[in-house]
């Protein structure tokens, strides 16, 4: 059963503070946080309700899991540490660009947790819909992953490194480039005085378009109907604003080719 | 009463049909509908169970509403033909991106409705969460376009034709090129072998957050983190797709300077 395991948190961003949040939730037993900032460690543990830590020597030593959740930069410098002294616990990382082999010279038991979404202090995560995707060592490691990955949520996914690190570049088109999209189109209307509630109902309706079509049948607009009459009024009217004239006129070229 | 009106669609493309279709069942009398092409004019008139032109001259001249959705190209050479013994009945056109002027020499009573969404003919459209803008020449017939937009939608805004230009343009970076960025997902994933439906909660999550917090707010990922490490990976895996490369780097440069 994923339900009694003792777990660590490694870090307290937005990753580690959602995931133990409803790993909590769910009835597993966290025991710790770590993370370098006193800050950010005393926050997440007092909504968890656990100790913290600042020094990775005073990380428990007798947890079944420790689940880290830290800076891409950070993780290579976090792991022979930490693993140290606790050699018979499993280790995951929670990055999607992140090899599995980065635990391979120093841990026994390690895997992967990718929770692909997109994370924010300020909002709350339904992980029902939230993706998984799990790696794992060994046989046993992978079953256990998998377990405690669907007793949050349904969509749970094997994928190999090699997958996931597509997968986390996939994502950043979109989640990370398409919210940027939605930041233009803010701005845009904010200087006309235009209220940017006004363009939900569209960024709905796109969203849920691709549920039934594939992308690239879904596609509306000037540069699909190659329709240079309208691209050119829209690019005169991006001359004072050089970044997104150039964005629209790269996005509108590559909608056309594909 | 806005259901007591005789209308012609001047227009078989998408947004006449989901127009045409949504107004006549609402209790619009479409009246007609015109087209330069006899499969698109025969195809929505027999959906609609109405009559079809394909000539300027054979269009109804008894009716009250010329609601006029072409490409943008062909609406100016439309309009006298149009007008010409018709005088007395009011004149719409659907483009976001034409200035209501257009009308300004040929007729005496004109406006625009503008539906803001995106239409493609394999999907129904829901038209009350449609943003509907509407403009007119007079008093009087802007309160008719009001109606008949509400009558559809409890979403309807004035706009004027500056603010118009600059919601659709608003449109396509929140529509179009969100859809794009989505495309270009799918390809990665579809490379790798992996379902784009799980993609899918990440897409919703990323529209849906904006409903809450602003999209500059709701930025998350390696760009607006400054992660030079992951941005670097993610530009060595695209060395083979020079355009998603140099889309990768605008973007994520653009994101951190806003």
């Amino acid at each position: 059963m994923v339900n009694n395991k003792r777990i660590v948190l490694i870090g307290a961003g937005n990753v580690a503070t959602h995931l133990g949040m409803a790993l909590q939730a769910k009835g597993c037993e966290i025991v710790q946080v770590y993370s370098r900032t006193e800050e950010s460690a005393s926050e997440l543990a007092e909504r968890l309700q656990v100790p913290y830590t600042i020094s990775l020597v005073e990380v428990s030593v007798d947890a079944d899991l420790y689940i880290v959740a830290v800076k891409d930069a950070v993780l290579q410098d976090v792991i022979p540490s930490l693993v140290k002294g606790r050699e018979d616990a499993l280790f995951v990382h929670t990055a999607g660009s992140i090899s599995m082999d980065v635990w391979k010279t120093s841990a026994r038991r390690y895997g992967v947790l990718y929770p692909m979404q997109t994370f924010s202090k300020l909002r709350k995560v339904d992980f029902t819909s939230v993706s998984f995707f799990v790696e794992a060592s060994g046989r046993e490691e992978l079953v256990l992953l998998k377990e405690l990955a669907m007793s949050l949520s349904p969509k749970v996914y094997e994928a190999n490194s090699e997958q996931r690190r597509y997968l986390h570049l996939a994502a950043v088109f979109a989640c990370n480039f398409t919210n940027h999209m939605y930041a233009l189109s803010a701005s845009l209307l904010e200087k006309q005085g235009l209220p940017f509630d006004a363009m939900l109902p569209l960024i709905d309706e796109t969203a849920r378009k691709v549920h039934e079509l594939p992308p690239a049948q879904a596609q509306t607009g000037p540069a699909i109907r190659r329709d240079k009459n309208v691209m050119d009024k829209h690019l005169s009217m991006l001359l004072e604003e050089p970044s997104m004239k150039e964005i629209y006129e790269k996005i509108s070229k590559n909608i056309q080719e594909l």
